[in-house]
């Protein structure tokens, strides 16, 4: 599956949510990752999300595609990760 | 096509980039915003964002599948615009 994730994360805790993430999919922008993960590694990333968010305040989004083959991505302005434009 | 539109825009031009994609997509937290956009219409967006941003300092992606049923969206913690989740 590839994955897209944004987050709105208070700032509190959006250190380590960010350095969470970045051991498990590719930092993107602000509040962007994006990734290629199996079903039970997306099922481990969101325990380990949701032990260090809080979810009165905190909210992520997983976009979860088949394939990024079903996808087309464009960027536009400066591209801070272009290493992950190889789709 | 389904559009979901990431920006990492300088704090001088975010808030009238925001208000402009208010016009055209639905807001879904802070940077992200999804949509359905005809081919005319994401080059319409496209070329208002040109006029909004600075290509050297501020970071728009686009993420175009051409049906939002080959997509599942999962929201963890809050959800900050539950309207739109009727996909």
């Amino acid at each position: 599956m590839y994955i897209i994730l944004v987050y709105d994360i208070q700032v509190a805790r959006v250190a380590k949510v960010c350095k969470y993430l970045r051991q498990h999919l590719n930092w993107i922008q602000n509040s962007v990752f994006e990734g290629q993960l199996t079903k039970a590694q997306l099922a481990r990333v969101k325990s380990g999300l949701a032990a260090l968010t809080n979810p009165e305040y905190d909210s992520i989004i997983i976009y979860q595609l088949r394939d990024a083959r079903w996808m087309n991505k464009e960027v536009m302005g400066v591209d801070k990760n272009p290493a992950t434009n190889l789709l």
